[in-house]
């Protein structure tokens, strides 16, 4: 017979698989000796075979009988027996916290006669009468799907004929005719009665658990979130205790260490003579933890004692749940308590030093989104006004700027060079031109995934979103909250880390640990104000030194200029993994490269711009190689399309038919230049001629480029530096193509190296960027020294979608439909574009079991890629200056976590699996 | 130590990877006991030894001066002896043949004083002379690297004092004087006297063959060519034997059978005392093979016997070359002979009627390629003129249409709808739009893998290039042969076949295969106008049947309309593989599309273009359900960008600037219309808003297909037909989207099903055309009912590059440089895009062993693609109606020839191979 129950007695805090995450950790309480009302759990295996079958096991009925019977004897009281009635709860506990995602009913048990009872042994009818209908309403609407609007109707008009406002203003009286009221509602909806019987409202509620499982809700936020469909929930069932039984009971939430700054010590807030319920509908102030010693030393001592037990235990911060009824505490719920990110940091190294953990298990304890997060500048807290209001923080950072309405009215903006904050109720895809001149985005509407959340965090920009409040009037042109209206061109500053919003310019400082990261332990105290930030510039110190020490994959950095190349060295890069070329070919020097592209193969014009542009390259390479002396600098050939370069197809067209209609003849230069530019003109530029294509089709361009990089390092080579370029050749789809460059490359390095009088290695490989690299690398790994995974157009590639096309267009409905968690931009998609890179790896160790190989691009800074690139067998990682640290920890953490790769990973929404 | 050296009783037909082909033929007939001169080859290991260390072996050496010693004995003469000199011929011949790429040296072994014991035993002072200048000249060149030009320069200058045109006029002191002067340019440029010592002739001319397989142009072929670089060349060392040495000698080259019709019976031509060289120079006209029984009754009767044992040995058609010296028959070569499609077919039967072959093995001697030239519509031989002048024959077909010169004047005349040709000296990328426009193509310069040639191939387009006879003026609008000018608009018709160009329109009829593939045997047979044709169709229709019988692919067709169906039918398809949806939003139809997608979600306006279209959709597939009646027909939902079906943007663009700039005011409907186009515009739309994506993106759209297609199958069975219709689902990256379409076709099958009161099923499946879908086909499977490999999309992201965009603009540059053999959207590239698909099966099979597999596009009806698809185990090809007779031979070659699939070909050059 299946084992379907498990009392409390007989789990532990390791069966969350099985019991949940809430009734695992109730049993490890009961473990440990804890006062935990008695109880039991339904296992997840019980809740699949309901959903399979849609009946409950038969074996599980029985098991509840068993179970039931126990606590009965436990407590000396029968569930709803008239006089002294067991209530108990029945709560959803599924292995993933799913917040407001399932059904709990409160107060089982109670029935015409029970009410009686529990209104004797509280000696409060009020208190009876109120659960009494509390359940009723529960019920009918979570286990009898009745419209919950019925009930809340009928409450709100009761409230409205006795002229009052809150719920706690009726009396025993008004209660008992609501409850009256709410059975007939039962009656009339579902042609039944209120059932009477316990043991039925037990049994339905259970039902109703198990069902709520595959409430639509509850699958679209699995989707978002990841969770696979086919888990279940367990479902608790917990003796009733009440912290509202008179002054000496209560109710209370803790952390056994301060969970907002990381300080030591405990924290937390209760009131007295209430229930959770109270603590949430905010009918009074709360009291603090320190507070409880005052009403009552006893359970103040045991809890202070309880929290000291749980932390050692857990060996981490707790978040604990808790009621005093009539002067017995009793432990309703322990976590791993969640906290902010600098708390994250201190909370490790408190935790190593008290000798709690070790420093690899501290490295596990915060992650590269939180030491993100504390590298950004942010609002300076003592200048910091109270919030105008506040919404969800989507996309972190610190923005000021005025409010403008509209795309146009944000590139105006911008335009001007004044900051702006685009607001718009919610965001859709017409919007990304506003959302990119922007400073930040604040929206009225929508949750972490909607559209402009999912953008925004795409493109780096800070925003809020989902703030209520907020009332957005787009013909107006105001925002409204409450009664405060304000006009477009309004300063305000959002705070994309905690939401707030606040009317004016806060003044914004650079975080310290910026400031440590990039100038070390000393600055970075001295960057600090005050002593919770400098123990947090100590405790990052510690772990980002632990980091270093740990982590196998080096860390470079995708730097194009010397001030990156700068930056990211302060930040601990230990090379250039990608340095751009094409952003050199800009400004002053675009005019070249429009001749160099437009004039005949073989000409002169082609081959003085070639000439030309070359000391420019190398005046380039050679300031950054100085930069770089002594270590790696990957040098990829210019890579993207040549009409990058050109003038805008449609602007020439326009101005052509323009004044032809006006009667007047182009100009020779204006069609040569027409001309050109639609023979260039390409329907997919993505997938056009660019990347090794372009430096075949163009010959001379990569020959000039890797010319004045050699001679680059040759020179500052003859004059005693050591200059370490690397030369990397884009968009290799076939073996052959870089057959073609490298055999260019080494005429170019001996004939250079030769001129110089210096011999030194510069090794020659390539991106590995499309499909066909990656399935084909055995083959291309014979002409390369070096791989290195381009993933964004592997990306790109592999799914076939264009990331300026579709990331604002159809991601966040994606993300909505559960084809995505995130987008696969973001963080690399494993289960796809992530067995192409590991057969690219796989494919091209078998031919050179010891190349470099390398990851450049996007992925390279974000931590769920980071953790794969390790777990793939990568050497580096390379990212932009900023990120730098983070892969750092990242790196740091994946070598101390090393799991095996989890290549099982299934496509969003898996319900066959 | 190693054997370098193999004479030819040593050696055998099958030793080609040693021997190379043609010493492999020589060793097999010797052992026959045909008479082949004395020699022997040295093999290709020995080749590649030389290449590897820079010189010949020792031991190489060594042996051949065993073997040469063997030859003088056999003959009984001594090479370069002053009496009676053995001379030798030293000629490449590698594994494949690549003719012209390598060097030749003969007579080897003259020298000052052999000349004269030639010349007397030759009785012919002049062949002796003639034959050492022109062993100086060939020595010079190709073994001692001398620029040509010196040396027929010489030859020039002193037909020019003599005043005579012809190499043949000059006598026997003109010879002797050039030979001196020969001797001459050679002492000046290698500063040392030419080699009078006959091994160190022979020996140097050995080395210039190895080194000749390396040369630029040999480098280039094997890259076209696709053989591989580490092969290297055979060297054969032969008696030489002389044709010219009096009327009882004489030379030749014959055929087993007719080669051009496949007519039963030898074939040849003959000329009496002369050489080889003097067939190719066409001094006079040859005899036919016929014509030597008068010549020397007894060499011909040798010569037949010969061919019949050569015949019955290699069981196929050969074509041999051979020399009669003073009565004495020689065989210098034989090989399997080439031949046309028809003949192909013809001899095939005529091989199993004769028992030498098996029809599998018939099977194996025709290709789709050439059943694919037979049913071009021809030119009508009885109306045929003389062909004006003649250039290669690129891509096939018979064109008709006036000459045109340039893009415009092509669309200009298109757009008239008078067929046109364009003629260019050669095309490139800007030319692109002409190639289009016009009925054909022909260039005066490039091969076969010039842009022209490869561009049109790839279009399907009629092409004749590199008509080296005609000047093409652009700037006069004049293509000149000879003296002959032809003005633009001059009507020609151009042979894709043949590559003859004829003036006028020359009358094209149907093929009588093609007859024949559509309507039967009869009706082919009295679509044939002579016995040939009669013969060729019983051939065709036997193979035909054959292939059908053996082949484990199904036929099926890409068809969207009802007269494709019936075509498709009528040429043996199985089922429709691909019915593409979006042709049928076009014309009539687009104002709904326009609407559908302008309008916003849940829009009256966009459900009343569902409306519409649904009833239109209905009818579309009603028709062709009928059609298809008990055969599967594949349709697959929606493909295209959206922006299809809408305006030009840039025309938009234009329209507005043009207006704004006259100072009117565009019209609210164009503003809108601009507005929304540019809202709709994407970078990338091959990588944009498609396929699944847009069904998701615009709710309705694929559940209104859907019903259509459900709809019309429904009616038609409850009227008693087999409707047999499957839903696909284009673009597919994830199983997620497939959930969500199939979850909506479920239910769209189960009520329309149940409305109707029918019920069969409708399998759903989708397309595998991204890597992604590919690499997670494991998963995908859990929710296809089959698979429909999309390899021209796969081909496109799997090598990152847009057909439209790159085809004509660097693929013939890949061609070239030997990065492609062949565009990979005609034939499936193996090695990269191969592996991608292969991976999509074995991991959808890994779920679902038996599930439906095939492919639709272009591939599926591309020769080398089928054998692919088949080793790769699917289950059917679909493509497009003309080509289903390929595909029906191809997969029945395919099933007897069946092979591993061989993974290890490599990209272009493998040098490191």
């Amino acid at each position: 017979m299946p084992k379907y129950v498990y009392r409390f007695e007989e789990g532990n805090k390791d069966q969350k698989d099985l019991l949940g995450g809430k009734g695992a950790n109730l049993a490890e309480m009961n473990k440990l000796g804890l006062p935990v009302p008695p109880g039991f759990t339904i296992t997840t295996d019980a809740c699949r075979a309901y959903l399979k079958d849609n009946k409950v096991p038969e074996e599980m009925t029985v098991q509840v009988t068993k179970a039931l019977r126990e606590v009965e004897d436990a407590v000396g009281r029968q569930l709803g027996a008239a006089d002294d009635p067991l209530l108990v709860s029945v709560r959803s506990g599924a292995k993933f916290s799913m917040p407001g995602m399932m059904e709990t009913v409160l107060n089982v048990g109670l029935n015409d006669k029970s009410v009686e009872g529990l209104a004797k042994i509280a000696n409060n009818d009020r208190f009876a009468w109120d659960s009494y209908r509390r359940l009723i309403q529960m019920f009918g609407k979570t286990v009898q799907d009745i419209d919950g609007d019925l009930f809340s109707d009928a409450l709100d008009n009761m409230k409205k004929i006795r002229g009052v406002k809150l719920d706690t203003d009726l009396n025993t009286s008004d209660l008992k005719e609501l409850t009256a009221q709410f059975k007939e509602i039962v009656a009339t909806e579902t042609g039944k009665p209120f059932p009477q019987e316990p043991r039925v409202q037990l049994d339905m509620a259970i039902e109703a658990v198990f069902r709520s499982w595959n409430s639509e809700r509850a699958q679209i936020y699995r989707r978002r979130e990841r969770i696979p469909h086919n888990l279940g929930t367990a479902v608790n069932i917990v003796t009733m205790v009440f912290g509202n039984m008179g002054d000496d009971s209560g109710t209370g939430v803790s952390f056994t260490r301060d969970p907002s700054t990381g300080r030591p010590g405990v924290y937390g807030d209760i009131l007295m003579n209430a229930q959770g319920e109270d603590v949430v509908a905010g009918i009074r102030n709360t009291e603090t933890l320190k507070d409880l010693e005052r009403h009552d030393k006893k359970s103040y001592d045991e809890l202070i004692e309880i929290m000291r037990r749980l932390e050692t235990h857990y060996q981490d911060m707790c978040d604990l749940e808790f009621t005093i009824e009539r002067g017995k505490l009793w432990m309703l719920q322990v976590r791993v308590g969640k906290r902010t990110a600098a708390a994250a940091f201190r909370i490790a190294t408190q935790l190593v030093d008290e000798g709690l953990i070790t420093t690899d298990e501290a490295l596990t304890r915060v992650t590269g989104e939180q030491l993100q997060n504390l590298m950004f500048p942010m609002f300076d807290d003592a200048s910091k006004p109270q919030p105008f209001t506040k919404g969800m923080p989507a996309s972190p950072g610190a923005a000021v700027g005025k409010i403008v309405f509209d795309n146009d009215a944000a590139e105006a903006s911008a335009n001007a060079g004044v900051p702006c904050i685009l607001v718009r109720r919610e965001t859709n895809p017409d919007d990304l031109r506003g959302m990119v001149a922007a400073a930040g985005v604040l929206t009225s509407r929508g949750g972490k995934t909607s559209h402009a959340a999912v953008v925004a965090r795409g493109m780096g920009k800070t925003a809020v979103v989902g703030a209520e409040t907020i009332v957005v009037d787009q013909a107006a042109r105001t925002m409204t909250v409450g009664d405060q209206v304000l006009e477009e061109g309004t300063e305000i500053s959002i705070d994309g880390g905690t939401g707030e919003i606040f009317l004016g310019a806060v003044p914004v400082k650079d975080s310290p640990v910026t400031t440590y990261l990039a100038q070390g332990l000393d600055a970075g105290l001295a960057a600090a104000d005050n002593d919770d930030d400098k123990d947090l510039i100590r405790s990052v110190d510690r772990i980002m030194t632990h980091a270093d020490r740990v982590r196998k994959l080096l860390v470079r950095t995708n730097a194009d200029t010397p001030t990156d190349t700068q930056r990211a060295l302060e930040f601990g890069a230990e090379g250039i993994g990608l340095c751009r070329t094409e952003h050199m070919f800009l400004g002053d020097r675009r005019p070249y490269v429009e001749r160099l592209i437009l004039s005949p193969e073989g000409s002169k014009e082609r081959q003085d711009a070639l000439d030309a542009l070359e000391p420019l390259q190398k005046g380039d390479f050679k300031e950054m190689l100085k930069i770089m002396d002594g270590k790696h600098m990957t040098v990829r050939l210019i890579d993207p399309p040549l009409h990058e370069f050109l003038p805008d197809l449609v602007t020439l067209e326009v101005k052509d038919a323009v004044t032809r209609a006006k009667g007047e003849t182009p100009s020779e230069a204006d069609l040569h230049m027409l001309a050109a530019v639609r023979r260039m003109h390409e329907a997919n530029p993505m997938l056009g001629l660019r990347g090794v294509r372009l430096g075949i089709y163009l010959p001379g361009l990569f020959k000039m480029q890797m010319r004045a990089l050699v001679e680059a390092a040759c020179e500052l080579k003859a004059d005693g530096m050591d200059p370490q370029p690397e030369i990397m050749v884009p968009l290799i789809g076939s073996i052959r193509e870089l057959q073609i460059v490298r055999d260019e490359a080494e005429d170019v390095i001996k004939t250079t190296q030769e001129k110089f009088g210096v011999k030194f290695d510069i090794p020659v490989g390539c991106m590995i960027e499309l499909p066909r690299a990656a399935m084909t690398a055995e083959t291309i790994a014979k002409e390369a020294d070096f791989f290195s995974f381009g993933t964004n157009d592997l990306t790109q590639t592999t799914w076939g979608f264009s990331r300026d096309d579709v990331e604002g267009v159809f991601f966040p409905q994606y993300i909505e439909a559960g084809i995505f968690g995130v987008s696969p931009f973001e963080s690399i998609d494993t289960h796809g574009v992530g067995r192409v890179v590991a057969e690219g790896v796989k494919r091209g160790r078998s031919t050179k079991p010891e190349m470099p190989m390398g990851v450049c691009g996007e992925h390279g800074g974000d931590p769920i890629s980071i953790h794969f690139f390790h777990r793939v067998g990568l050497n580096y990682v390379s990212c932009s200056p900023f990120r730098v640290p983070v892969a750092r920890l990242e790196a740091g953490r994946a070598a101390v976590e090393e799991k095996a790769w989890d290549d099982s990973a299934t496509d969003g929404l898996d319900k066959t699996a």
